[in-house]
């Protein structure tokens, strides 16, 4: 066997002045929950910022990643200390698993195959069915500490407006526990991808986004699809949706799996579909369960189920602009109609729970009838969906498996509150996760743009996670950076959200970087963005040298005009004299001036 | 005398698909209002659309421009017709307005010099006094027709919540009249600049947008300077401003507004500020003064003056984040506290009234304590300086004066309404004008997406202008593209606001590019996008291939997936039977289901 290398195609390495620590678990001893504190100037006399990382080992210093053998498995004694899964030998591998790749055409497979875990007869082993019985797991501990962020040695500011929403002081194991016992939140994490760090989705929690990838038609190595999942990640992906059509389906996934620290989702049709060489009409339950088996087994962490579409609802899309845009549920509604009932998704989905339930797949309920023009939006065919996804949540539960349910699309501002509030009721407070929405349809090109201003609001009014979109959307495929483009834009609006919700601690950084800028703190306000090389790159283009890294002005206004300087002088003589002597001293001016004419009531 | 040949630093021409169209006024017929029309392919059997067009006659392929000569004096006929201005020898050009640039170092002066007109003595020659008087001006019908957009012939949704605007089926000359004497909207038109093309500001008209310009301090030609002006109206700026600083402010400012078929909007303090050397103390009224006449001459629209920044609220910054960022705002709590005494700006803000009355210069009342952080925003200062200005509008108004009221700044989401219904009381619904508001500190080199974001949504909220931010904020001046970028991102947010609000054929645009990308009508798609260029551009880096422009699928899924081309499949066999059979046919398929496992209630 050849020794396998690091692999140069995968980025890795901290980001400027960050260092990844971990912090331990109280009530499970073997978790160590990553963060990265970004560190400041000595003269800013601050300590190092914590914050969220959803990039893995793969910003440690410390780890050289080996995509041959992939990550650590994490969880698998936390696993196998439950007691309630079995190994056994797993669905081997078809030709149409792989489209019928052949020869050069086919990605190689994964050499270091494991066998898979399911339930033992009878159980369920989802967090969701743990939570209800009133176990903590280690998944459970690990996110609570996660999203605190250490909040509990910030200044909090609670002055957000949270739409119902509870987020504590201090997020608890137990508190966790309750929230995905209530289905309020779900936290995907397929018994086969013990790699995975967890992460929870709810609108009790930090709002979340994911970002899709997937193989492009042209043929590209396993390095090239694990680094799109480790690009996206290393931004702030906090989950991976794997899109991928065509040939070489399983063995891409197998290795973008065995590398990733994030959830990572599907949708089963797609491969299904690839099955019976792309004929909406051929596929058949069979089919259909196979691709399921096949992907729990590898560890997809949530499937995206479009059996919300059902029979009567295909012709309330007739009269639409835009028809279904889904493409999953275009091609469900061409079968139904095709066989004339209703599909194998909605009559089986008690079927789909079970597998789901022996694996903790969590359920992502499509909606296959979600606008794709903002003239559609919120419209019967939407909503009749909506209620049926709400109808298949309670069946989901009982089952014990969780659930989230996914959103539009195309929908102008006005009707955004709607799209959450509807859901809420509907689907009972299942977390919600939608793609965008796009506030107008007139700007191709831009169209993350379009979108983050509908995530925004969204994750503000309850919103648990979004879908990114790329400035690509509508037009092409994205490249490299228009998946960074699109997972900055998408922290940009997550946190936007955050902060309006009132999320204890999400100002902290907001505050580090506006003092680092008032202070002229130049690399600080860098190293404190969301993307410090955009930052320092665009500073470069009007002031590159060194030297201005520490003028204590900018280049929009230079060192005469700077607005900063002056209120530091004022500042200055604040502390001089003490704010209360000064705001006495200028409190007379109030009455100097008298408008030598009167002001008249004017309209 | 050299004849004066076309400049080839200036982008002309249409855009792609585009015709300028010029309607007639009916009251007055000597108007000819511009418009954009975009065709569509054939077989989409659809009228050609209108669209706002603020690009002036460098979009009409008739025009040649001669920046030497400047653009035709369009309402100079408007103006003498009323009778009430006079021609007079202005103030004679100073080294001072220079900045003392000599030599090679002064931009040449504009060639074609004209002798500024002014109010006869007692008259005011202000939109508002006309509108008072009853008067219907032609300026007050071109901006009904323009904001109309044919929109008579558009079938028009009313769907938005516009918080309390007024937004009529059909705006009427005598509509904008009764706005702008309200105090509701301003029409920024300085006698001096009669090259301009009419628009209005105001929360029952198009949401509109405002780009700012400068000029760099490295030298720059009098075609750079103008080009700037025409690139950022190539992509839809309403107005611009000239935030120059340093040397040539005069002469530059002169290429540009001879050049402009948009207001011009400035801070005569920048300038004021130059002729002291920098030096804030050194600051007198009578410097003021006569920058204020020197730019009222050359025809600026409106001015910004931080006239609500008082002595007593200087000591309410010290405890901020970042202190005041605005230049302005900095400058004036700086001479206050030096000179221990309120401001020229608000002493003397009535004999500024008699200036901006004479020439019809409207005001755009100064933020100059807006929050310059998340941290900072609805503070005490912010808000009592807003009521200052609120004061002011009063006095501007008994005067006979247009008045808009300049907003922040950094504000999270759930505050930002907050600013909307106080600047509405406080100010008596004279019109808003805000940059952006960011929605997070985090982002820098994304912050015209941090504040699109805040921007779309105050434009819903009531904001009438929203003045764009480049992805160099805070980090450094925009370049060409970087004025695109900020342009196109703000055209994004005033439309999603106007959707919002449900502003009557709005949403024309979002149909007519939805159904074209319904039929796959790749082309249309590309032309009636906000812009093409990128669209194409983005298009064609996956599909590069001039056959994939009229190929039914797409980048994104390919042919076997295309989940638009089963919803024709779907809409084909609606036309086939009758949609209403068709629904029938379906709708027993209501019951088919029946889980095997009642849904247990979950909590």
């Amino acid at each position: 066997m050849t020794p396998h290398t690091a692999t140069p195609a995968i980025t890795t390495g901290p980001l400027p002045a960050s260092a990844k620590i971990y912090v331990p678990g109280a009530v499970h001893n073997d978790i160590r929950v990553p963060m990265r504190e970004i560190s400041t100037h000595p003269t800013a006399g601050e300590p190092p910022l914590p914050v969220y990382d959803s990039s893995g080992p793969y910003t440690d210093p410390e780890f050289v990643p080996v995509i041959h053998e992939g990550l650590p498995a994490l969880r698998a004694d936390w696993i196998a200390r439950r007691g309630d899964t079995e190994s056994y030998a797993g669905r081997e591998t078809r030709p149409e698993d792989n489209g019928f790749a052949r020869g050069d055409h086919l990605v190689p497979e994964f050499p270091a195959k494991r066998a898979p875990l399911k339930a033992v007869k009878g159980k369920a082993v989802t967090q969701l069915a743990y939570a209800r019985a009133g176990m903590i797991t280690p998944e459970m501990e690990f996110v609570a500490i996660r999203e605190n962020l250490k909040r509990e040695s910030v200044a909090s500011q609670r002055d957000g407006d949270a739409f119902g929403a509870t987020l504590p002081d201090i997020v608890t194991p137990e508190f966790v526990r309750q929230e995905i016992a209530a289905g309020r939140a779900i936290l995907p994490a397929n018994i086969n991808h013990p790699e995975l760090e967890p992460m929870i989705i709810g609108r009790n929690f930090r709002v979340k986004i994911n970002a899709n990838i997937g193989t492009s038609a042209v043929t590209s190595s396993m390095e090239e699809e694990v680094e799109k999942m480790v690009w996206a990640t290393r931004w702030g992906a906090d989950t991976v949706m794997d899109l991928s059509t065509g040939r070489n389906i399983h063995n891409t996934r197998e290795w973008i799996l065995r590398n990733s620290p994030v959830p990572i989702g599907t949708v089963p049709l797609y491969q299904a579909l690839e099955k019976v060489k792309g004929i909406a009409e051929d596929l058949t339950w069979d089919v259909f369960r196979d691709t399921l088996i096949e992907q729990a087994e590898q560890g997809v962490d949530y499937f995206t189920i479009h059996a919300g579409v059902r029979l009567h609802m295909v012709p309330m899309t007739v009269g639409r602009v835009t028809g279904i845009v889904s493409r999953g549920g275009s091609i469900i509604a061409k079968w139904c109609l095709h066989h004339h009932k209703e599909s194998f998704l909605y009559e089986r989905f008690d079927e789909i729970c079970d597998i789901c339930r022996a694996y903790d797949v969590s359920f992502s309920l499509g909606d296959g009838l979600r606008p794709g023009s903002i003239a559609d939006a919120n419209d019967e065919a939407q909503f009749a969906e909506l209620e049926t996804l709400g109808e298949l949540t309670k069946i989901a539960w009982a089952k014990d498996c969780q659930v989230m349910i996914e959103g539009p699309g195309h929908v102008a501002m006005h009707k955004i509150k709607e799209n959450m509030d509807k859901q809420l009721e509907c689907c009972h407070e299942a977390p919600f996760y939608t793609l965008g929405p796009l506030t107008t349809d007139i700007a191709p090109g831009y169209d993350h743009i379009t979108s983050s201003i509908g995530a925004a609001m969204i994750g503000w009014y309850g919103c648990a996670m979004l879908c990114y979109v790329t400035p690509k959307e509508h037009l092409g495929l994205p490249d490299r950076e228009d998946v960074k483009t699109g997972v900055v834009t998408y922290k940009i609006a997550a946190h936007a959200a955050d902060l309006a919700k009132g999320l204890p601690g999400a100002q902290a950084r907001d505050d580090a970087l506006s003092r680092a800028r008032f202070e002229f703190r130049w690399e600080d306000q860098f190293n404190l963005a969301l993307d410090p090389e955009t930052a320092r790159d665009f500073h470069d283009q009007t002031l590159p040298k060194e030297a201005h890294k520490v003028a204590h002005f900018c280049s929009m206004c230079g060192p005469k005009f700077c607005s900063m300087r002056i209120s530091h002088d004022i500042r200055a003589e604040a502390q001089k004299e003490g704010t209360e002597a000064m705001a006495m001293k200028y409190r007379t001016g109030g009455d100097l001036y008298m408008p030598v004419n009167g002001a008249a009531e004017q309209g």
